[in-house]
């Protein structure tokens, strides 16, 4: 089995996508996880409450998300992103079920009491955040879908026990899932051809990255891929491999797999 | 097994239907279809773009949808509102999976190449309207979810088979889902307490109509009512009974299948 995961640009050519899906689902299982971020800003943008990035005092960047912000999130991710990528894989052939974290309660985590913001060198204490980590998955939906030949689309939200809506990282939360599932494959797609060290210069590809070296990597990653690295080292403690691409090759998630842009293995 | 509608009104006490359906589920399969209108138009306002209806020849009003209207549709039902009512029943032990009409080819229709609307006297034609008629259920993927304790919560878009996403009549759709899935009872719950004679006077309600007279009760439709009209017709002739009810009742569901609202029967 394999999890994929497409970055939240506006512009991604999903034809690619499709095909190359068409070919893998063949011989190996599928499910997708995808973002929603640039969507998300212009929607946010146009109802006059522009998206506010907040950044930890470790410095990892995230959106704050307060029950209006919740609101444009629900509107992008499950509502506008989600729905056109099922419609077009429908159209092509493929059985897409859209889902998000909320369904079954497929993804479940607790919410944060309070969220931690630094900015010009002073710490605030953020208490509207409706974020959280997914700490359980309810894999048998997915397996059920999957045992049935449909492909489940997911993205955030998740949901705390209690029926809250919480925004969650869509990159941990697929390590969390890929562990439920028992699989050994992720592929993420972005709009770089792997892990650079020089972000301008695509000739400095970081070909491999192991669970011994992927901390120091850390300084080569900017602003979202802070996490993205995070998240990769939960999944090769997990002994699951993950394939770092580029969205705009032909066949992007083949491309991944066979070395093209980073591996991380364990 | 039972389809539920609920209408797109806002505060709806989601509670009193919850907990409703967690004693119905005791003994029947539920599939719920809801609405949206409300936070459609809210969001379309917000947008600067508001929902503009257009009335047919026939007289049956509808919500224009071009694709700029469609975005909207997708931020508002299978985003914002169909979230919101799943993470409530996740969050009150009930195992809801959100769904729009795209997932799964749930409900394919076909493009209407133009749609004609009466203003002033005057007919136009529209061509760049994504609406469609529901022609096929894939009512496998709800099997599926019912036989494995889920409910489907339901919303309208629909697709057609080139992927295309249709704005269609979640009362027709309902009805065609009832067909295919071969429910006999479809509760329909709205803010009044069935059909009125006069909308202004509650003690103006008709409590039984039938196959025979279903016509005669045009008159006493207003707007949308129409719609709800023609879609309980064709489930009359399949043999369903339409049971119409106040979604303010403390038991609302229970209440509309007790009678107290309107029944509609071959």
């Amino acid at each position: 089995m394999l999890i994929l995961k497409v970055g939240g640009q506006k512009n991604i050519n999903w034809g690619n996508i499709i095909s190359d899906l068409k070919e893998i689902r063949k011989t190996e299982q599928v499910v997708l996880v995808h973002g929603a971020n640039q969507i998300r800003d212009e929607i946010a943008d146009r109802l006059g409450q522009p998206s506010e990035t907040i950044t930890s005092p470790s410095g990892v960047q995230s959106v704050f998300t307060d029950d209006r912000a919740l609101d444009v999130l629900l509107m992008a991710y499950p509502g506008v992103v989600n729905s056109k990528i099922v419609a077009s894989m429908i159209g092509s052939g493929i059985n897409a079920v859209g889902l998000s974290g909320i369904d079954g309660g497929l993804w479940v985590g607790r919410r944060k009491k309070k969220v931690l913001s630094k900015k010009n060198g002073k710490i605030k204490v953020i208490r509207d955040s409706y974020t959280g980590k997914v700490e359980s998955i309810n894999s048998d939906l997915i397996k059920l879908l999957l045992s049935n030949d449909y492909l489940p689309v997911i993205s955030t939200p998740a949901v705390t026990k209690d029926g809250e809506i919480i925004n969650t990282d869509n990159d941990n939360a697929l390590v969390q899932m890929a562990i439920s599932l028992k699989s050994k494959q992720i592929v993420s797609l972005f709009c770089e051809p792997g892990l650079l060290k020089d972000s301008n210069d695509s000739s400095t590809l970081i070909k491999r990255v192991n669970l011994g070296n992927i901390e120091d990597h850390f300084q080569f990653a900017k602003g979202r891929m802070k996490k993205k690295i995070m998240s990769a080292k939960t999944a090769l403690e997990n002994n699951i491999t993950v394939y770092w691409g580029d969205i705009k090759a032909k066949k992007p998630i083949t491309s991944a797999l066979s070395g093209n842009g980073t591996i991380l293995r364990k």
